[in-house]
């Protein structure tokens, strides 16, 4: 693309990662002081690209392409978790830049724009993807009132102090925003362990959580002859092991389970244990998948219920459901990465993003680059310049691969 | 035995019970005022018997036959768990009462007595088995100065509060003490589960722990593929399903085993847990028996050492030999319970008592009686009077025995 600037990117990038600067990383969490100053940044540098951009009531950048009646929609968000990484989020937001600048240049007043965004508190702060959330009507102001930080700070007074109570809301425009692509950071090991140089994702997986209990009895361990005991704990690691086996079975290819949370009561080592309860956690891309995966764990729970003298219990206790990426935009970003000569791959996200929230909307994409050790929301989180640079080009390429497909009018398919 | 009087032995034991009562059960921990109010009536009552009969120092009653030169220890204690039940102790204390007056009816003045006693703090308010180990010479005073109860009371302070402080310490003489009879609930289910009426205690189980932590790595549960993760929570599931098996086939018939502590780090639903432990308890009457389950245990951490990226490592945190009971001392039991048409078995104890301490230095032996339900440590704890009075039968005529044997000089061998 004309008026593309791979070395200016590559110091953007650098030059936001000084504001909230910790060790290696950033500590720039939403509405934060630091997270402020690097808005008004991106503000500054999105007014300089030829966009009208403002920061809205609840802290997200949007900045529009003035004379477009359609745009393409670019970016990600720039808030960090505590003692986060210096590309989660940063990255999406310079590329985004970096094209809005080309196409102003390449392309200026044509009726096809690219407009740039970076939403507010994608890293739940006060709440996840809350300005991804706000911007497609998905929450409403109120829904804030209450949401406060890991340290009691409201999300309301935050906006009050730092004077952004009152702004409009920066709002999808289903007719103006014909997509939105976002550049992200993998978060995981997939691209550096195989070699390769960009994923573009083929969706963001759903999850269900189900609380399994235990009920058994509390025992004496050493008057209580083995037989006679009904041992909540050594029924809970049995079921564990099998749970992992059963959902995997279950499952398809992409399938991933966790069980994160394990207690046991009243946890003392003479005592045998009465209760014992996990957390299991799935993941798939598609809803049936993961159905089919909880009936599996359910069949489960009801063989194993009572053996032993323990019964089980399970609830419900979260559900997010998939959300599927564009295959017209992922197929402009696989043959960007060809004609660039970039390895590629396709893969699920495992991980939420503000694009989860875009791609139930309005067709969404988004464009992985591998990550040092697979390592994110940590300061030791990075990606070789190389890979930053090649994802860039492949990204670059593959939004000016989608503006031409929308045609002089905005109005072509993608 | 002449002047063994059954029912007032039972109404003793209910009037022991009135003292603390707390709904169906008692409540007088170790040096609280009513434990102290027990152990003056107790003292009171050894004295009515004809015994010379003293608080100690710490809280023992210990009633002396004043007139022998040898005697038979018989006794327990009478303070209780927080809220525990109305026998565990007392039946051991009320039980030796009621052989202490009949022997005094029966042969007074003999060379060979009946001494009464009543342990302070066996149920570890301060310190577990602080009177009989006291009285072995296995603590000095000074080791309870540091000891505090669970709400922060100082043993040292409430001594000096009850106006104990200062007072002579109650000692094993073993010139003069050739035996200790302790009887007691079984608190397990054994005997009720098999209808049997007495129970002799072969020996009371020693014990050793060990915590094993697994180290894996943290990871985001839904962007890391399941075969690139190090999931210290997996493995410990697994690790603790094998171990139980394992420790059980390495172990004897009576060998039992716990994992009553497990903990999961960080304990979060979406995050692969980088650090897992247990505690594992294992239990047996014999000390080579337990060495070699614990060497099965290492054999079982060595060969999982390392498994899916996950180091195990592990260090003994308690040990407690196990305490012979005096076979000759069982034999008696076993005559009384045939002679009194008592069904009978014998079986090892899971849980410490005071006999366990006195068997180190002088030939002891227990008798238990049944618990309904196998419940003990709580005001549920109960057992049927007709069974009450079965034991109590045993008990003295295995003591009468005992007392026999050891002649009209004290010399007779056991």
């Amino acid at each position: 693309m004309n008026g593309f600037d791979e070395d200016r990117t590559i110091a953007d990038l650098r030059r936001l990662a000084e504001i909230g600067k910790f060790k290696t990383g950033v500590h720039r969490p939403a509405l934060s002081d630091v997270d402020i100053e690097a808005r008004r940044w991106l503000c500054d540098e999105m007014r300089a690209a030829g966009l009208d951009a403002e920061i809205d009531g609840v802290g997200t950048v949007l900045g529009r392409a003035p004379r477009a009646s359609v745009a393409l929609l670019l970016g990600s968000h720039s808030d960090t978790v505590p003692f986060g990484g210096w590309l989660d989020g940063a990255m999406g937001c310079i590329f985004a830049l970096a094209v809005a600048r080309a196409w102003s240049a390449t392309a200026p007043g044509a009726a096809v724009g690219v407009d740039v965004v970076s939403f507010t508190d994608e890293e739940g702060t006060f709440m996840a993807c809350g300005g991804s959330r706000v911007f497609c009507g998905d929450l409403r102001l109120e829904d804030f009132d209450t949401a406060r930080s890991a340290s009691g700070e409201s999300f309301t007074e935050r906006l009050r102090a730092l004077g952004l109570a009152g702004r409009p809301l920066a709002r999808l425009d289903p007719a103006r925003h014909r997509a939105f692509l976002e550049a992200h950071i993998e978060q995981g090991p997939r691209l550096i362990e195989s070699g390769v140089a960009v994923g573009a994702v083929s969706g963001i997986v759903g999850l269900r959580r189900r609380r399994v209990t235990f009920h058994g009895q509390a025992d004496h361990a050493g008057t209580t002859p083995m037989s006679m005991r009904r041992d909540a704990g050594a029924a809970m690691h049995a079921f564990a092991v099998a749970a992992v086996e059963t959902l995997l079975a279950a499952g398809s290819s992409e399938s991933v389970c966790n069980i994160g949370v394990v207690s046991v009561k009243p946890g003392a080592a003479n005592v045998v244990p009465h209760e014992a309860e996990i957390v299991v956690e799935f993941r798939d891309l598609s809803t049936p998948v993961m159905e089919r995966m909880d009936e599996a764990l359910l069949s489960l729970i009801a063989a194993r219920d009572g053996a032993g003298g323990v019964r089980i219990e399970s609830a419900r206790i979260g559900a997010i459901e998939p959300t599927q990426m564009d295959a017209r935009l992922i197929a402009h970003i696989e043959r960007a990465a060809g004609e660039v000569d970039a390895s590629y791959m396709g893969m699920p996200s495992g991980a939420g993003h503000d694009a989860m929230i875009l791609g139930r909307r309005i067709p969404a994409a988004m464009l992985f680059a591998p990550s040092v050790g697979g390592r994110s929301h940590h300061i030791s989180e990075d990606t070789d310049e190389a890979d930053i640079r090649r994802a860039l080009r492949v990204y670059v390429r593959a939004a000016q691969s989608i503006l031409h497909a929308l045609g002089s009018d905005g109005r072509g398919a993608l």
